[in-house]
């Protein structure tokens, strides 16, 4: 599999058992999904890690996105995590709907990998690719979706040893979304 | 309701339309619950906002721990959101049981705010006192326990206009979990 990261560099495999590794810290990420050949990416602060192995993910997905509908009839999607570089594309992405517009065809920068049966955000610096667990009332009554990792890789700049380091690349920063369009990078690191 | 801030200073109510963004940055938080006359509190990496208003909140609560049971039976818990200044008690906090210890008895700087019914952690710097809307298929299968927040406070010394703003106080920066205790504090904000 060959999909470009933030400067088209490589890109490695994260062990599965590490996979949560990649949303502990609590990035704003990017939820694409396809089908019938049309694919749809949207903006997501509210995910998180669910379990370890397998890996599972939790993320909100709101009756009124065009993703939600990809992600429930083909039962996949993704989670991409963007950073600094693309600070304006994620809120780009998260002002406009895929039921309006074909993002990847709109906005500058979007480019989708050509990995089939995926849609993973060039540029970003780490993805995940997710099974549907479906659970049609959480969904329903909580736009709460849940998934398997079947799948992960990272940027090797700021992915070592299984854990984040992004000492000497700060374009490469994850962003965490404070409120409209705000976002801050992750910081100094402390041991407690 | 008076409770102390990390240098026991004023607290503030946040709007509960904003409490949302207490948690948006991904923030790992402490889980807090009482019944019986008996209070615990764990760490959680894993959480995220659920929606808006009212506002409610995920949080993935394992099988393993005490405070577990505290919450099934109480059908309450309470989020705190810790700082810089409590990486260390936040990292012991997760390393101990309160099936084994009393947290509040053995652990250095770990108070809770003497508050009926509530079980807050005093020295944080955000606090979302919740009801557990129980589902418990959810909670079995997936250890994944959802709160409507019923009221909310934050520092108002980085809490400010509904948003964190950190400058000028880094001691009271939120903590983000990376792995082994150690933890990303919020750095430079960006705008996109």
């Amino acid at each position: 599999m060959n999909f470009a990261t933030a400067d088209r560099s490589a890109r490695v495999e994260v062990e599965l058992a590490k996979a949560y590794r990649l949303l502990n810290h609590g990035p704003t990420v990017l939820v694409g999904a396809r089908h019938g050949g049309v694919r749809n990416v949207m903006a997501a602060a509210w995910n998180m890690p669910l379990d370890f192995t397998p890996p599972k993910i939790a993320v909100v997905i709101d009756k009124s996105t065009f993703t939600r509908g990809l992600v429930e009839a083909s039962g996949r999607f993704t989670l991409s995590v963007p950073c600094r570089a693309q600070a304006a594309l994620v809120t780009r992405i998260g002002a406009c709907s895929g039921r309006e517009i074909d993002k990847a065809a709109t906005l500058d920068g979007l480019r989708y990998a050509d990995i089939p049966d995926a849609t993973l955000v060039e540029g970003c610096v780490a993805w995940l690719d997710c099974r549907l667990l479906p659970e049609p009332q959480l969904q329903q009554n909580y736009d709460l979706f849940l998934g398997e990792v079947t799948a992960a890789w990272a940027d090797p700049r700021v992915w070592r040893a299984g854990r984040w380091v992004f000492d000497g690349h700060d374009e490469l920063r994850t962003l965490h979304h404070v409120a409209g369009g705000n976002y801050f990078l992750p910081g100094a690191m402390v041991s407690g």
